[in-house]
């Protein structure tokens, strides 16, 4: 079988896709949504109907993209990724999933091709927690771990409830229809940029995920005492931000205390009330997120910073409430999914490595749904959600070529 | 002499100046020249008209209402406040030096008194320094300590000039016109809430002041390197965050580390990019307002930031910026003035305590114009910037008949 690749098309379409922004290029800000999340996926369904693609979506706006195979009655093989990209991000997170399986598909189409099964695409609704503060929305759901119910009770920056805003997106019907049953899927592959330097290092084009890591978010407000910044003393103030400041510091010591290079945690928002130059903060919002392959590691990580937490608001007198916003196991990838990415790499002649994923991704709950594997591409010096994130034409290029064998061997 | 002060009246003025607000009540926010502000301004120049005072403007939208004497080319003797109010603020912050002035002249001219001297009430612009990052705006400009030009480099939030912001609100005309010569005024007399606890704790409801904190405010920059929260390894992060946060508490520590009481240290605002649960924050915006009444102490603090601060810099590989925003000079009150309050106070029997301000007010600027003072009342529990702010209508009123008196007396 010899497959063509249309790279600079498939460049072009990742440029059109970029330019589908709310920051100045290069920068991209999409948010699950918005109007220029909508007017993106307006644009995308085009190219999938273009393709001869069969488009659903559902009550959470996953969009599922079917070429019938051969047998369609058959559980399908699925590839897909998402669009959505956080405030001042790049182009190839998620996107090259997406459109890198459209090219797959139509790369196998071009070469004449019947499957047996029959090949979805899928987009998956917010996979970045920017909106809802909670990640892989529509995966979550897709695969029953997130109840439809407490879905339902998810308000976005602005109080707004998913309810209202996915209504708003032309997507209806209850959350409850988004649950698909196990079996559905013969497999599901994404493919996406390692978000990470090992494969740079390595001078290798392609990464087999063996593992995804184990994210989990926490969530701090702090309450302390406001006041007048000049006439408070500072024995007698409650400040909610130093209270924050000092947590801050504790997450990055209780990661850096594992010892475990594997082991990684961020405060990405400390949003300060009322913000005033002049004004002792009383409250603060703060988030952690603490990732690790080892889930008892993790989860130990966890437990050291809430309890840094205890003892730094007692001894501030502010009170502090902690709110573990989602604490996912990790995934493991499926052989008979891994083993089909391993055959096509070989078939291409392309040097692999396995890898664990340490960034978070729609495949760690499709892996409770169905086999599950992730493929890797390098992207430059590891960099991403950033606007300098890139990924070489050529490596993508290889990528869609490996994600095309599998999925035809899958399908087969 | 006897002075009736209308204490439900002016309860009533308070009240109704509250409600012009941009936050639910009792929490007060009212930014200068923002449409709030413009009507609150226009609803208090209608008093001051009623009370058949002369209405002038300046450029930058200070405000002066004139009740002539009978000897009106003497130099006038002046009193006044700010009505501006930081985000979520409380009522009587400023508003009570503004209406108490009005309804001080009111009752003195209730009194049949004809002062020599003309009394001036004067509102000033920005006293909060919440929209352009530097407070005492219009009193700053009036005692020519702000040079024009580097006041029309000012930038709001939004990145909007002074210039063309006071022009959308009505004020026009070239900024250096707004400083008064040096003798312009008599004395200047500014009735306040003490924004501190010591007065209602000593049980005595006034305060004669004798000098004002000298405060200074840094704004800090950082910039690190962002990235996914889940990919970049702890040891290869320069996460801007965590350094401001470690600057933070060494603002905290290099404030108590000078054993002084009256020295205190406050970081009211910080600002994260890109501010994403999942994104190694890039950048940092910080502001620290430290404040003393001895200058060589508060800059000993300012020094010892500024040293902690390139530490933390560089063991976190950020680069740091350090804008001295403001380092202003501690003022002394004139004998002239506070003399006057003391015996106004003894004529009216009520005690009173000489003591300093350690929060921020025009009349700091205004000392440098003319011989100025300062009368306090209490605030409950000391508190202020906040919505449970408040001070007694009979403190208020006992303020008003004493700033009354002295007004007179400083008008004879």
């Amino acid at each position: 079988m010899k497959l063509e690749i249309r790279q600079d098309q498939l460049a072009a379409e990742l440029e059109a896709l970029a330019a589908f922004s709310d920051a100045p290029g290069p920068a991209v800000t999409r948010v699950v949504f918005s109007e220029t999340d909508r007017r993106a996926r307006a644009w995308l369904k085009q190219l999938l109907a273009e393709a001869g693609l069969q488009i659903r979506e559902d009550a959470v706006g996953n969009t599922f993209a079917r070429w019938s195979g051969s047998s369609p009655d058959l559980p399908a093989v699925a590839s897909g990724s998402h669009i959505d990209a956080i405030p001042h991000a790049g182009r190839y997170d998620g996107t090259v999933g997406v459109l890198g399986a459209l090219e797959a598909i139509r790369a196998l189409q071009r070469a004449a091709i019947h499957p047996r099964r029959s090949i979805e695409l899928i987009l998956f609704t917010s996979e970045e927690p920017t909106r809802f503060g909670i990640g892989c929305l529509g995966s979550r759901l897709m695969s029953g771990t997130l109840p439809p119910d407490r879905a339902a009770t998810l308000r976005d920056g602005e109080g707004a409830s998913l309810d209202e805003v996915r209504t708003a997106a032309g997507f209806f019907g209850p959350l409850d229809s988004v649950a698909l049953a196990s079996g559905h899927y013969h497999g599901f592959l994404e493919l996406h940029i390692e978000q990470g330097p090992l494969l740079e290092r390595a001078g290798i084009g392609l990464g087999i995920v063996s593992a995804i890591a184990a994210p989990a978010t926490l969530r701090f407000d702090f309450e302390g005492e406001g006041g007048h910044a000049g006439a408070v003393l500072m024995p007698d103030r409650r400040d909610a931000f130093l209270a924050a400041a000092e947590t801050a510091l504790a997450v990055e010591a209780a990661a850096k205390a594992t010892g475990a290079i594997d082991t990684v945690a961020t405060v990405g928002i400390c949003e300060i009330f009322p913000g005033a130059v002049n004004s002792i903060p009383s409250r603060v919002r703060m988030t952690a997120d603490v990732r690790d392959i080892e889930l008892a590691r993790r989860d130990a990580v966890l437990a050291a910073i809430e309890s840094r937490v205890r003892d730094i608001a007692a001894s501030r007198r502010v009170a502090a409430r902690i709110e573990v916003l989602n604490a996912d196991a990790p995934a493991s990838c499926s052989p008979l999914v891994t083993e089909a990415l391993a055959a096509a790499a070989d078939a291409e002649g392309a040097p692999f490595q396995r890898m664990v994923s340490r960034a978070y991704h729609d495949s760690l709950f499709m892996a409770r749904l169905a086999p599950t594997g992730m493929l890797f591409i390098p992207c430059r010096a590891g960099v991403s959600h950033r606007p300098d994130e890139y990924a070489a034409p050529d490596d993508i290029a290889q990528g869609v070529r490996v994600l095309a064998r599998a999925l035809a061997r899958l399908a087969e």
